[in-house]
């Protein structure tokens, strides 16, 4: 099949893929890098070399493609390739793997060449890889919401009514989405001390991660327009790992009644490598049987979860790091067919670069909780970190690291990482 | 006064200007239009007609103005002209005063060539004026939300604990805010019918309009940074009016706990004339006294509102028109610059195009509220029509018109009008 060409598990290329790593020759993801002194351009990545698709467009490797405008690839945002529809991309990810098959000596007869297409990936720096338009969180994994539910209202009934008919989802900040690497600021805020009548302003105590998966627009819609879930995967182009950094004692004081606010838009973070939707075809599950059953347009057809290990680190400032979450990407209650459903049934127009976020994923066990609100319960139960410090919440100082894979007759398809270390408040 | 050069009270013009335009020579508002047969591009409008200024840029008309690049005014979009700054922008704005003026025969000499930049308003389509990057509303005026408390929650305790130490906001979508003149559809979505468990699915029944004023980031910021309220005009562009079309069943089901979503991402309206906030200095006026007393970075001086009459119509597919609300922007509890100063005080950063909108405005008294949700107080006090049919909310067919303006003097500087009509569900 057409779409699963550069997705053969037998396949090898000639570049170095190391033992577990996330980018073997069938992961094939898009992202914009900058070399030292070049321009930023589209880019892909094998093992840990990163390919300059500018420069092979340029040289005439994709001129099979009919359709394809080599100036996408030089664009500073990965828009304009996404644009040009599954149909071409598909085209482009089976020829770069082609291209960079070990049976191909297209590329590798004139090595003096080499340094002008490939990268080690420590030379070079990653960029946002989409111009993101709007941005969407929802709040899919039901562990989640009922662990919120269970902390702030009422145990007996975690859930609120509309939780198992809809998913949840409200618009978010896109202007402060930003790749991982790039440091985050310790934001300031409204805050209600315990048994406070009045506010007071500062920096944030209860700084958050949650551990969630974007997935980005790749085809858009027209005002009044709604997909259905059977057409949702042609509008969705790949996803990311999204870190919805999150000031809880911020987003407490101000959220009743119109939603969080200046407790999310401080920053996001996503990992800079798109991986296809194409790409992760083998890790398609089955989710949770949903009862009460759905109202028709959200019914869908086929496995639409995917196994996906997620996993969170936290790192302190002097280099202790523990893993505070392994969670897993096929615990959402809600799937992305079903979102993008809700989200245009009401005729609500979607464009390429659009963002949606799963919302936070946790699964049914502590250690597979996506936040510390969740993890520490509150702050009653602090994590041990392996020097000596314990962590409710996030410190100055510490990075983190969430990684994400699914793996399957030992290939391994992943996301790399997202990386973001907090600054203190200026 | 420099920015103050182009609304000289006695200022005439040697085009026609109708009696009671909102747009005299003193206004000189920047919107995107279309004229047959042409691409779109930047123009400005005194009385009935829109003025091409790409073509007198192209003539050397500007060629004053240090740092204008003339293919700002070629742009689908104001984004770019935005961005050269209000030292610039203002330049512009006087030079249109200048050259427009009854005192001025620069461009009255050759009449031949008016045809080339001189178009009836009738003539030409009204674009959006802007690309929205991130679009933000607020709840900043207090009887729009003591009305809605009213309603729904206490009337004793109609405003939520944190409404008066700060602007309540939330993030809408901005792929859908469209200008004036695009028909909308009737949303569908889910609904909860009274005492029902189950929700159902269907066109909203509760369509309603919210009279607000959007405005226009004029200056970026970076992530981290924040604006003071004594910068933040400095930020601000323009303003236009805009309509927040709400489903009301639809809000009402999905919006506890993370807000508004498709109860309101279906669309929003806008007037395509983006008036300067330097044409509205004669409107400014003092807000309400703020009791409790503000934490200091919400803290400003000066006047900070605007006295701009605010007005609702709806007009029947029959034609019957009604004005259904007489309120004003000066009715805000919070300010702009208040709002601008809370968003950013987390770090938030802005960029230029980014929208944000009041709020309903709503007065006083009855004939001031800014929705049919108050107008009609939830549908017991319908509004009866001229053609004898009765409104709780908007039917299919009506078209809803926002007009405003201020006045001082006998001059009068207006935004023209927000028109749009609804089509049934489909």
């Amino acid at each position: 099949m057409m779409s699963n060409f550069a997705n053969q598990p037998d396949r090898r290329t000639w570049l170095n893929v190391p033992e577990n790593s996330d980018f073997p020759i069938q992961n094939i993801p898009f992202g914009i890098f900058k070399a030292n002194g070049e321009k930023p351009c589209v880019g892909t990545r094998i093992g840990d070399t990163v390919i300059d698709l500018h420069f092979l467009a340029r040289q005439g490797h994709f001129k099979s493609i009919n359709g394809l405008n080599p100036l996408v690839f030089e664009s500073q945002y990965l828009n304009d390739f996404i644009s040009l529809g599954k149909n071409i991309t598909r085209k482009v990810r089976n020829r770069i793997a082609d291209l960079f098959d070990k049976k191909n000596d297209t590329l590798t007869l004139d090595k003096r060449l080499h340094d002008w297409f490939l990268y080690p990936i420590e030379n070079v720096e990653m960029l946002m890889p989409i111009k993101v338009g709007d941005y969407t969180d929802f709040y899919s994994s039901r562990d989640h919401a009922t662990n919120v539910g269970t902390m702030f209202r009422d145990p007996e009934n975690a859930l609120l009514p509309n939780w198992l008919h809809l998913p949840v989802g409200y618009h978010g900040r896109a202007s402060s989405i930003i790749p991982s690497g790039v440091p985050i600021r310790r934001p300031k805020g409204q805050q209600i001390p315990p048994n406070a009548k009045q506010p007071i302003f500062g920096a944030s105590k209860l700084l958050d991660f949650e551990l969630e998966v974007g997935f980005i627009i790749g085809k858009s819609t027209e005002m009044g327009q709604s997909i259905s879930t059977a057409e949702a995967e042609d509008h969705i182009f790949g996803l990311v790992l999204f870190n919805d950094w999150s000031a809880r004692d911020i987003q407490k004081w101000e959220y009743v009644p119109l939603g969080p606010f200046l407790g999310k838009s401080f920053a996001s973070s996503i990992s800079p490598w798109v991986v296809t939707l194409d790409a992760l075809e083998p890790f398609r599950v089955a989710g949770e049987v949903q009862d009460p059953k759905v109202l028709p347009y959200l019914e869908f057809e086929g496995k639409k979860n995917y196994n996906l290990n997620l996993e969170v680190i936290i790192q302190t400032e002097s280099g202790a790091a523990k893993t505070v979450s392994n969670s897993n990407f096929k615990y959402m209650y809600w799937n992305m067919c079903q979102q993008l459903a809700h989200h245009t049934v009401n005729g609500c127009n979607v464009n390429v670069g659009d963002m949606c976020a799963s919302g936070t994923i946790s699964g049914p066990t502590p250690d597979s909780y996506g936040s510390m609100l969740e993890i520490s319960w509150r702050g009653t139960k602090p994590v041990q970190m392996p020097d000596g410090t314990e962590r409710k919440f996030i410190h100055d100082g510490d990075t983190v690291i969430m990684r994400g894979f699914g793996e399957q007759n030992g290939t391994r398809i992943g996301f790399g990482e997202v990386s973001t270390k907090v600054l203190p408040a200026t």
